[in-house]
């Protein structure tokens, strides 16, 4: 049987799970390949730190030189988190004749065109499948499966983290720093979540998918974004009294002037499926022209499903069908985004609204004048009679959920309505998901 | 632009779809696949039929030796449906050197592994992403998508014609036949639905996939299949109580005596995703062991979603995506299958049993020993007060659900219950889904 040597740099986490994929079930990559994926080097920083797996003698090394001088071997999974040396290091295996794996989203969502364009150059390619919602094959469905499509939108929940932290809110009526805390706790979040829960990883994501699906160049921090960390279980019980849950959606629509991109807190209506997606699962719901909405759920990180995406690209890679993909898609070429990033303010959207309101004859009238004034008219409204702990600040919360209203219009109102003496400052804002997506 | 000829033989709802999709969308395929798909004939048996879409001059035929004599066109899609005259097509279409994209999973079920041979001896291939769950692109996901993993069992809602009746009796509680009548009415069941209602599309389809995801070579017509034409609204409504959804599903698992298949209805847990699955959708759970279980969900069948797997056929067909993997996985080949169908008797499995029994003393004692005597072991049971209707045959139903118990048990132990004199004959046994294999 025909044999393809690889290697893994940076042996963490998905590293490991990548290794034991390779050594203990070589028999698939047999069966689903044709040839044998024969694992020859795996680089490490610390040759001395304790690993979760068993490596034959000769392969851990602390020399990146033992890949890059060894001609015989073709694949190598990129497996370094953060931008350097993973962007040198890229660079040098692709410059050496290696094509590339690599689950790394921040470096190709910061440095995508470059390494593209360079893998180009030098005749090679870079697969990516575990960059993006880790087990869930989204990226081979956008750029293969659908490719008699014109994708119209996209919406998806990208981010475990976020998903598992809202979901507690939502299941155990947690505030947000006790559902961080659990999250901690089960290793679903960093001690340091800050990227997971300010939207930041889920624009990275994003920007990779928009880019698959509407061939748009757009750079993640371009990408409008608000995270869950000023997520209140008020809101979560007030939209689930309208019938919608809450969940960190990052979003995408081609409209005729252009691509709508976001990700923020999104009501969706409770028993439309990505509602339904709990703890720390992925999903992604894309809408193609012809082949209608397609909903895909599963692990989108954890040590094995990212592996299992991994190994994946690496079969493709190895028998040849990565090199076509890569060669026919012209990902992140220099050639012209045929889509335009559509102006925030023009958006379209629904709106869920809550102000802290003093309890006093004339405020409704005052706010409803606002948002008159800026022509957004209101769908339903919940203002409950007071209890004596909401009255503790001496205001009660006013909930309005709008009609379809351009988003800088409902800014706008809203700042207006903050500033009205007697409402509170601190307003929520958040879109509310058009159903005619999901059908 | 590199141009790659191509024809359609067959331009009935799915072939008008492929024209459309090859002649006004020609940007896509040249923007995803590098190169111009040309539509060069489409073969129909009567001219003189008025179609659906316009075909540029010369384009038209009813001679199929236009393509087979043509050695320009290099890809066909072969919409022609039932096993004759579709296989001898085939087969010459194979002779003359095309490469095949087809639709036909009644073909494949009964005649893949000489279709598959004859291609692989001629050095040609067949794509067939359009024959399961048509716009869920399920075949490229479990054959290139997840080849690092062991498939561990897959649950799927096959048959969107079944799924539509199910659904609208569970949410319109209609009977079965008023539920068929409203399915013909829009256009989602036949005028003669058997193969649809009685288990065996799915039971084709599910063969297929067991192909490609345990290598298991199995004749579809020995998968034990339960229909849902004797389904009873009755059930729909003792499973919502006790909080499960009835479901056509067809079932594999990977279990250490060998393959359990089946299409049977079946009851699913309410919340889990497959128990959502409404009107003519079909959706697919794949359990893999390092992937964990990802949720396909989408337009099972239809013009243009069955269309848009067609036409990303042709794709990977056209650019060599297609070639590769046909070449590597041997699919239908003479080699012996890797696992052997498990005997139906020893299948362990949860059940639900409805036995409509005399109101009067003794009756529970008689059937409880029966169960017993089998070793089955009652998880619940249900027995309302009767009310008049129901009294009417003299009867009044009594419903079981077992814990883990044989399915040869289990039907012996329904076979003596109904021959006792308190009990009607007529009873209902169906599997329970085990909600472990869903996570």
């Amino acid at each position: 049987m025909e044999k393809t040597k690889v290697a893994i740099v940076g042996l963490g986490t998905v590293g490991t799970g990548v290794a034991r994929l390779l050594l203990d079930h070589g028999d698939r990559t047999a069966r689903h390949a044709g040839r044998t994926l024969w694992l020859e080097k795996a680089v490490v920083r610390d040759l001395r730190r304790s690993r979760d797996c068993d490596l034959p003698a000769g392969v851990l090394t602390d020399r990146i030189e033992d890949v890059l001088e060894d001609p015989e071997i073709e694949v190598v999974a990129q497996l370094i988190g953060g931008l350097e040396p993973a962007r040198t290091i890229m660079l040098a295996l692709l410059e050496s004749g290696k094509d590339v794996v690599t689950a790394n989203k921040a470096l190709l969502a910061e440095h995508g065109g470059e390494l593209f364009d360079r893998a180009r150059a030098l005749g090679r390619c870079i697969a990516f499948e575990a960059a993006v919602a880790g087990g869930v094959p989204i990226i081979t469905n956008i750029s293969q499966c659908f490719s008699a499509n014109q994708i119209l939108g996209m919406q998806g929940i990208l981010n475990g983290t976020s998903n598992f932290i809202v979901s507690q809110m939502d299941e155990q009526g947690w505030e947000y720093d006790q559902a961080v805390t659990e999250a901690q706790r089960r290793g679903f979040a960093e001690a340091d979540p800050t990227m997971d829960v300010d939207g930041t990883d889920a624009a990275q994501k994003l920007a990779i998918l928009a880019h698959l699906a509407f061939g748009a160049r757009v750079h993640w921090s371009r990408i409008p974004r608000v995270g869950i960390d000023q997520l209140s279980t008020t809101d979560m019980r007030f939209a689930k009294e309208l019938g919608y849950r809450i969940k960190l959606i990052a979003h995408a629509r081609l409209v005729p002037a252009g691509l709508e991109l976001s990700v923020a807190p999104t009501l969706i209506r409770i028993g439309i499926p990505l509602a339904e997606v709990r703890a720390n699962y992925n999903a992604i719901n894309v809408i193609g022209d012809a082949v209608g909405d397609v909903f895909f759920h599963g692990q989108g990180a954890g040590q094995m499903p990212t592996a299992s995406a991994v190994v994946a690209d690496m079969i493709d890679v190895a028998v040849g069908r990565t090199p076509i993909t890569f060669r026919t898609l012209e990902l992140w070429s220099q050639r012209e985004s045929p889509v335009a990033m559509r102006p925030d303010d023009d958006l379209p959207g629904r709106y869920y609204m809550r102000f802290q309101v003093q309890d006093r004859p004339g405020v409704m009238a005052k706010i409803t004048t606002v948002l008159g004034n800026w022509n957004i008219s209101i769908a339903s409204i919940i203002q409950h009679e007071p209890d004596r702990s909401e009255l503790q600040d001496g205001t009660v919360p006013l909930v309005i959920m709008t009609h379809e209203a351009p988003e800088g219009a409902a800014r706008q109102a809203v700042e207006q309505i903050t500033q009205l003496d007697v409402v509170n400052p601190n307003a929520v804002r958040m879109r509310v998901m058009n159903d005619h997506m999901t059908s």
